[in-house]
């Protein structure tokens, strides 16, 4: 009986894994370092090494595993297929092919990491209940993941959920990482409201305590909590282009919730006060009733959510 | 043997009706008027009547018949159940189930209009040969379909793929029929391309042929194609937004292509030259290679489509 499934999130400098239980228990999980050199040829031979010493250590056979779950920084296809992942040096990769054969035939489900991780949340985190969900991910970058009637929308190429990239700004003059202008990154994420906050520090004569030390997102909202006027009107604009973005999001997508995760949701619910008022302003009606949600598996979102593709 | 199944759109005026073989061959079409007195109460049980009565003509039988496939003008949840059709009078409506009973048994599925005209353009019109199409109708207003891995995205509550009102423009002083300000639908419909050329008309001295006849999306793409420097000025502007519009959807979807459709697309593939330029410059590279495409099945994608659920 196959009692037992893995879920592996690889990054650019840690692979996390975990060890599951059909249920979803959590019965151990561990690391191990990425080794992205020449070409990332190493990464997955590393993984099989690490799976196959799990079994043997908990005395686990092939027939116990139903399986394999994998979650990539970049774009999967529905067959496995990695398109570039530039963090761990893959060009196009067979991931779900090749690490079945290294796993002497065990079964592989691969997928996006923000997909993944948002299907981790559906199914243990804080969109459990929901099976039409969007994770966002607030983080260095905007990330995001689409799970519709319980599946990951993966998209034509792998590059479903994109939400980071949505166009939000027409006057942006500053490029994206991605190479666009005013993309939901540039506003949204840590870093992007650390660039908020610059520009409002510049543009404004107004004390704040911003003033004073560190400009980062956490400083912001720590700011924004204790009633600093400039603060909040840098969280104000953050919150009108998220609002903004998740409204275009629902009134295409139709979710039943939002799951908001990554370093910038550390400062809790006092995001969707900022978020609210714009989402309500642009969402279409028949969308607008999606709630806002934190996420509750922080780092390990991933390996959830990559056992559970195998489920 | 069940060789047969029926689609029908349900319109505002008129119920269009479709009986089709297996493999998508239309055998008879015909229409009969939509009563929507009473809270539209006679709709169903005409559809029953003119389903019935087709199949006594054609010596068909309940066994012949896969099922009967319906398109509504409002959000139909994956229950089938019809959350109000303002157009048809409808409050929330059982439509499987009701259906179901009129027709002594029969399998019904329902959807969104819009939504299941995607899915005829997928299966026999402009999208043939994809499985994850973004379909835009360009009429009085903005209507999409969405089809992800061959199913229409319905949504939590089956206002999935309203695309006509994603927020587009953040100053906007007029508001969309929905009462948001700024809605795709505002500058890309039929409607919103004659306010277009209104607003540009008075706002510039520059001499039209817009200025000495109607003002319509028609005349508006027919001086375009005349050369005419106002008409182009106004479908820049129309393809601005469009473009936008469809780059986001496309970050957010990754389709691999996009079928245009309703009256304005009568105007053709110049259409394209005006969308590319501001889709190709917001959407992310990931999903910046999705095709363009005509819908070709016109006011008959709602039957296919139709049809198309139940197989």
């Amino acid at each position: 009986m196959a009692n037992y499934v893995f879920g592996v999130d690889v990054g650019g400098t840690t692979v996390k894994l975990g060890l599951f239980d059909q249920s979803g228990t959590v019965i151990d999980k561990w690391e191990i370092p990425t080794r992205t050199e020449n070409g990332g040829e190493k990464i997955l031979p590393d993984i099989s090494v690490a799976i196959k010493a799990k079994m043997a250590e908990k005395s686990i056979t092939k027939e116990d595993v139903a399986g394999v779950g994998v979650g990539v920084p970049g774009p999967v296809d529905g067959n496995g297929i990695v398109h570039r992942a530039v963090n761990l040096g893959w060009a196009e990769i067979d991931l779900k092919k090749e690490l079945t054969a290294l796993l002497d035939g065990m079964r592989v489900e691969g997928g996006n990491d923000a997909n993944v991780a948002a299907l981790g949340e559906m199914w243990k985190g804080g969109g459990q209940g929901h099976k039409n969900l969007v994770a966002v991910t607030l983080g260095t970058g905007v990330g995001g993941g689409i799970i519709v009637n319980g599946e990951i929308m993966t998209g034509a190429t792998g590059a479903g959920g994109e939400i980071g990239h949505i166009h939000v700004e027409d006057h942006e003059t500053e490029a994206c990482g991605c190479g666009n202008y005013g993309c939901l990154e540039e506003y949204a994420s840590a870093t992007g409201i650390t660039r908020l906050a610059n520009r409002a520090l510049k543009a404004s004569d107004k004390d704040s305590v911003l003033r004073k030390g560190e400009v980062s997102a956490k400083t912001v909202f720590d700011a924004v909590k204790a009633g600093d006027e400039l603060a909040i009107e840098i969280a104000k604009q953050f919150g009108d282009y998220l609002g903004k973005g998740l409204g275009v999001i629902a009134s295409i997508v139709n979710p039943e919730i939002f799951v908001i995760g990554g370093g910038v949701s550390k400062a809790g619910e006092v995001l969707f006060e900022y978020i609210k008022p714009s989402f309500e302003k642009t969402t279409f009606h028949g969308s607008r009733n999606a709630i806002f949600a934190l996420a509750t598996l922080g780092n390990d979102a991933g390996i959830y959510g990559a056992a559970r593709m195998v489920l």
